[in-house]
C-alpha cells in the first residue's frame, strides 16, 4: 500500500464499504462523544469522517491529536446509518473506522483557526497565510484563479496566439508609475528596472514578425498604498496582434472574455451584447469612463430647458462658457423623502446639492410635478424634461450644473447610488461595454498640452489630425468596462515614427527624448514596423469580479500588506554589508 | 475588405486562382527580371510570391521597395506554370499579380539581413534582436519554445496539478547563488529580493493544503557570466506534491517529460526506460552525475588486478588509502594510434596520461594484448581485466589511477571522447536516467562538514541516520539526466522541523540561523506540515536539447549578453538623482 494514501479524502463512497483504506490529511475537527471520537480528516480534495472507539488500537493515540495535525489513518470503510448520511459532501455516505494512526506533522496551538468562519485581523491572516489558505473560502478562490488563468491561456492558444515570456530584469519601461530598480553588481552604479508592463517588448515582438502574442505577464509598479491595488506586482493577460484594426481586437477579445465569464460566472448571466460607447458619451450618460450598465439610468444634458428659464441659479450659471445642466433620471424615485436623501448624498460628496423634480398623483388624480425647481421652471419646460427623459408619475429627476469636470464624478456616484437604492441595478449579470474614442491630449492645470492616456496610441486621422487642434484629436484607444470596473485597456499603436515624434512634440517632448526613453522601440520602428495593436486585462480584477470579492488580497496566493510588506517572509529586510559593498551602494541616514 | 489582409502569406493555393486578394507582410526578397518584379512577401505564417510588371499601376511604387519594408499588396491570384511550381512552400503553386501597393512601414538600410543564412556577430544580433528574430531559424525556435511551454502546462494540468503564481518581489530565498536585490522606496534602507527559485513558496503552498502545484516560474540569480547560462533570469517548470514519496514524483514526471520529448523531438527516438542510478554508481560508471547513456561505455574498478602487480606505478599508488584504478573500456579502439591519441587527451586535461592495453591479432593469428602495461601486468591479470570488461580483439581499455575525485572528471570526459571518436555514442535518441541517493553532506577542503546538495532534502533514515556518520547519510534527492545534461533536480523535502534543525546543526548552522534565513518555512512547519516533495526542470535546457542548440541565447526571445547587458533596450543604465534620492541610496565611487 502507498505510504500515505490509498484514496483522497473526497474519494470514498458507499461502494467502498468494507474496504481497508489509508487516508492522510489535516485534522479539521475533533469531537469526543463519550468514548467515541469523530475526526473530520481534510485534504485538498475533501473531508472524510474518521471514527474511533476504545476497541481500536489507534484510540489512545487518536485521543491526543489536535486541530491541524497532519495524520495518516488506516481503517475500514463503513456505511453510515441512513439518518447520519451527510448529503452535502461526496463522502457523506460513509465513515472510516480507524485501526492505525501515524502523526505526519504535529501542530502547535493555532494563531488562527482553520475550521469555522470566524473573522480574523488581516495582519494575522497575512502573517500566517499558510493557515488562512487552508480555509475553504480562500482555498476555493485560489483554485478559481488557477482555473481562470488556465482557461484564458487555452482560449488564447485556440485563437491562434503564441505565449512568449518577456524579460523581467530589464530597462525602464515607463507607464506612468514608478519603476522598481535592481542594482547591477557586474556594472556597479547602473540599475536594471522591473517592467511596469511588457509594452515595449510586445511591440518589439510584433516588429520581429510574430503575428499574435499573449502572456500572463507579471507587471511591477512601485505604487503608493491603495486598498484595491497590489503595491508591488500584479499579473495581466497581455495581448498584441499585427496587421489589425481596432475592430479586430474587439472581435478577438470578446469571445475570450465572454467565454471566461460564462465558464466561471457561477450562474450569472453574461450579456453577449457589448456596446461601443464613445468616451465623451460615457461621461455624459454615466459620469464615468467605466460605466456599470447593469444600472439602466442614462443621464442627459437638459441645458436647453434651463437656459433663460425662471430657475435663476441654473439660468445664470449657463451664461458662463462651458457649463451645462445634467439630468439624472430616477425612475420610481418620486418621493420627497428619497429626493432629499439624494440631495444630502450630493452634499456629502462636496457639491452644494442636487436640485430635483418628481412627479406624483395630484389630489385631482392627474400627474403633477413637485419640488421648487418645477415651480420656478414652469409647466412647459418641466414637461419637456419629463418627455425627454421618458419619466412618469412616481419618477424623479436630479440636476447638477456647472462645468462637467466639476460635477461629473459625483454625478456618476449619484447614478450608482440611485440605481442601487431604487433597486434598478440588476443583480446576477455581467454587462460589458467598450469605451472608444479617447482624446489623445488634455490641458493640464497649468495650461499645457499633455497626453491624456497612452502616448503610444495611434491618433485617429494620423499625421494630418496632429496638425490641427490637439484637444480635438481622438486616439485608437479603448477600454473594456464590466459592471463598473475597468477590465481591459488597449490601443492600436502608433507604429509610424514620424507620427510618433509629432505626437510627442505636441506634448512637449523632443525626438531626442523619445529616443532616450523608448530607445529600443524607436530604433525598431526604423526597420519595417507592421501596424499593430492589443490590450491587457488585469487578472486580479477579473478574478475579483468572478469571485464577487472587493479585496485584492483575497485573490492572490501570497499578497503583500498595504504597506508593501510580506509579513510571512519578512520582506523587505536589511541587506548585509557585503551585499551593499558588492553593489557599491550606501544607504543614507534618514536626515539626508 | 479588411484593411490589411484577406489571407495570410501562407494561405493561398491553386484553389484560389483568379481571386482578388489582399496580403500584408515584409519584403523578404526582391528580384528584378528585366521589367518583371518578383517579390517574396513574408509574414509570420509563410511566404507568397508577388509578381508585377509594367502593365500594373503598382509597378512604379513597387520598384522602390527594399528588403524588410512592410507593405500591403492588392492583387490577383495566378496559378504558376507547372515548371515554376515550388513544392517546398504551401503557396508554391501560385503567385499574386500586384495591382495596388501601400507602404505600411519603410525600413532603413539593414544592419543585419533577414534573408539568407549569413552569420553575424552576436553583439549585432542582440542589438537588433527584432531583425534577428525575423530570420526563420530563430523564429522557429521561439515558436518551439512557446509550444513546449504550452504542452508542459497542459500535461501538468491533465495530471491534476494547479498552476499558482508565487511572489517575485519578495524575501531572499537562498539557493546557493547571489540574490538580486530591489531597494524599497516605502521602507528606505530595506531591500526586497527576487527569488532564486520559488522553493520556499512552493513548500508553503503544500503546507497550505494544496496537493499538487506547478508553475512555469521565473527564477533570478545574480550569476557571474558563463556561456550556457542566462546571467540574470531563467524559467523552470516548478513542481511540488504532497503525501508522496520519491517514486511518486518519478511516476508523475516521466510521462510529462517523455511526452514532451516525443512531441517535439523531431523524429528522434525517446527511450522509455529510465534507469535509476545511485549517485556513487554514476560517478564510478560514467565519471559524471549527469551521464550520457547514449554512450554504452561503462567504466569499472580494476584495482584488484593491479594490486601488488608488476605494474609498479599503479601497485604503489594503491598502497595509499582511498585510491583505485579505474578502467575505461573502448570497444573497437584497439590501435596504438587511437590509444596514443587518448593518452594525449588525458594529458591535455591535466593528468599525467592514461595507460592502456589493447588487443590485436598476433602474427600467429591468435589474440594478443599489446602495450607496456600488459607486459608489466602479466598475462593472467591482463586476461582477467579483458574478461571483466567483456572486451575482445580490436578493443582497448584505458586506466586512470589515484583518488577518484582527482581523475573522475577527466575520466568522464575521456569516456565522452572515446564514445564520440569511435562512433559508439548513438545519434538520434534521447536517453534518460534518474540519479538517486545523493549524499547529504561532504567534507569541505578545510575539513568541515557541509551540505553537498540541497539542505532541504529529507535524509534517508530520518533523525536516526543523522545520529551516525554524516558522510554516510544519503538524501531523498534526485536528478534527471538526459544525453549528458542535468534536466531536472528535485527532492523529497524535510518537513519535520526537528530533523531539519538537526540536519543544519551538523552543517554548522544553529536553529536560530535556520529561523532567520528560512523563517517563513520554519514557522509554517510548526503548524501541521504534510510530507511533500517535487522537482524543477529548466525550460531553457529542455528547449536547447529539443532544438539541438548549445547557445542558450538561441532559445530566449530577448536575452542578455554574457556581460548581463540588454544591448537593444540599453540596460542596465544610470538612475536619475531623483530615483536614488527616493530610495535614499548613494552610489559609491570606484575607489571605495
Amino acid at each position: 500500500m502507498h505510504a500515505y494514501r490509498s484514496h483522497t479524502c473526497a474519494a470514498l463512497t458507499a461502494a467502498n464499504a468494507g474496504e481497508t483504506v489509508r487516508l492522510s490529511g489535516w485534522v479539521h475537527r475533533v469531537r469526543d462523544h463519550g468514548g467515541v471520537l469523530f475526526i473530520d480528516l481534510r485534504d485538498h480534495y475533501g473531508i472524510t469522517q474518521i471514527i474511533c472507539d476504545g476497541d481500536s488500537p489507534a484510540f489512545a493515540a487518536l485521543e491526543k491529536v489536535r486541530a491541524e495535525w497532519v495524520i495518516r489513518i488506516d481503517g475500514t470503510v463503513k456505511p453510515r446509518a441512513p439518518e447520519l448520511i451527510n448529503p452535502k459532501i461526496p463522502t457523506g455516505e460513509i465513515e472510516v473506522y480507524a485501526r492505525e494512526m501515524e502523526v505526519l506533522g504535529a501542530a502547535d496551538e493555532l494563531p488562527l483557526p482553520v475550521f469555522g468562519d470566524q473573522d480574523y485581523p488581516e495582519e494575522t491572516r497575512l502573517a500566517y497565510r499558510f493557515l488562512d489558505l487552508r480555509r475553504d473560502s480562500l482555498h476555493q478562490k485560489m483554485i478559481l484563479r488557477s482555473n481562470v488563468v488556465r482557461s484564458l491561456r487555452n482560449r488564447m492558444w485556440d485563437a491562434g496566439f503564441n505565449e512568449f515570456q518577456t524579460p523581467i530584469i530589464t530597462a525602464s519601461s515607463p507607464e506612468g508609475a514608478r519603476d522598481f530598480l535592481v542594482p547591477s553588481r557586474l556594472h556597479p552604479g547602473k540599475f536594471y528596472a522591473l517592467p511596469q508592463a511588457p509594452q515595449q517588448f510586445k511591440q518589439l515582438i510584433m516588429v520581429a514578425g510574430f503575428d499574435r502574442y499573449f502572456q500572463i505577464a507579471p507587471c511591477f509598479r512601485d505604487e503608493d498604498p491603495r486598498a484595491d491595488r497590489s503595491p508591488t506586482d500584479f499579473y495581466q493577460l497581455d495581448i498584441e496582434m499585427s496587421f489589425i484594426e481596432q475592430e479586430d481586437v474587439f472581435a478577438t477579445v470578446q469571445p475570450v472574455v465572454q467565454g471566461m465569464f460564462e465558464e466561471f460566472g457561477t450562474g450569472k448571466t453574461v450579456d453577449p451584447v457589448w456596446p461601443k460607447i464613445a468616451y465623451k458619451d460615457a461621461l455624459l450618460w454615466y459620469g464615468s469612463d467605466k460605466p456599470d450598465l447593469r444600472n439602466p439610468i442614462k443621464m442627459a444634458d437638459v441645458s436647453a430647458q434651463f437656459r433663460d428659464s425662471g430657475f435663476g441659479i441654473f439660468a445664470k450659471l449657463l451664461e458662463n462658457e462651458g457649463t451645462e445642466i445634467r439630468a439624472i433620471p430616477a425612475p420610481t424615485g418620486g418621493s420627497r423623502k428619497f429626493c432629499d436623501r439624494m440631495n444630502a448624498f450630493a452634499q456629502a460628496n462636496g457639491l452644494p446639492g442636487m436640485g430635483y423634480i418628481f412627479w406624483r398623483k395630484a389630489e385631482d388624480g392627474t400627474m403633477e410635478a413637485a419640488g421648487p425647481i418645477a415651480k420656478a421652471l414652469g409647466a412647459e419646460r418641466t414637461e419637456s424634461i419629463r418627455t425627454q427623459l421618458e419619466l412618469n408619475e412616481g419618477d424623479a429627476v436630479f440636476f447638477l450644473g456647472g462645468k462637467a469636470e466639476q460635477f461629473e464624478a459625483v454625478a456618476g456616484k449619484a447614478r450608482n447610488e440611485i440605481g442601487r437604492e431604487l433597486g434598478l441595478t440588476e443583480e446576477g449579470v455581467f454587462r460589458f461595454c467598450w469605451i472608444v474614442d479617447f482624446p489623445m491630449y488634455e490641458k493640464t492645470d497649468d495650461g499645457k498640452i499633455d497626453f491624456s492616456h497612452n502616448p503610444f496610441s495611434m491618433p485617429q486621422g494620423g499625421l494630418e489630425a496632429l496638425q490641427g487642434d490637439p484637444l480635438k484629436v481622438l486616439g485608437y484607444q479603448y477600454d473594456l468596462a464590466c459592471n463598473g470596473y475597468e477590465l481591459i485597456s488597449g490601443a492600436i499603436r502608433n507604429h509610424d515614427l514620424e507620427i510618433m515624434y509629432k505626437a510627442f512634440e505636441i506634448a512637449g517632448y523632443p525626438a531626442s527624448e523619445v529616443d532616450k526613453r523608448f530607445g529600443g522601440m524607436a530604433k525598431a520602428f526604423k526597420f519595417g514596423a507592421p501596424p499593430h495593436g492589443g490590450c491587457a486585462m488585469g487578472i486580479d480584477r477579473a478574478v475579483m469580479l468572478l469571485a464577487d470579492e472587493s479585496n485584492i488580497r483575497e485573490v492572490i496566493m501570497f499578497p503583500m500588506n498595504q504597506r508593501a510588506e510580506d509579513l510571512m517572509m519578512g520582506a523587505p529586510s536589511l541587506p548585509t554589508n557585503e551585499q551593499l559593498r558588492e553593489l557599491r551602494l550606501r544607504v543614507l541616514p534618514k536626515e539626508a
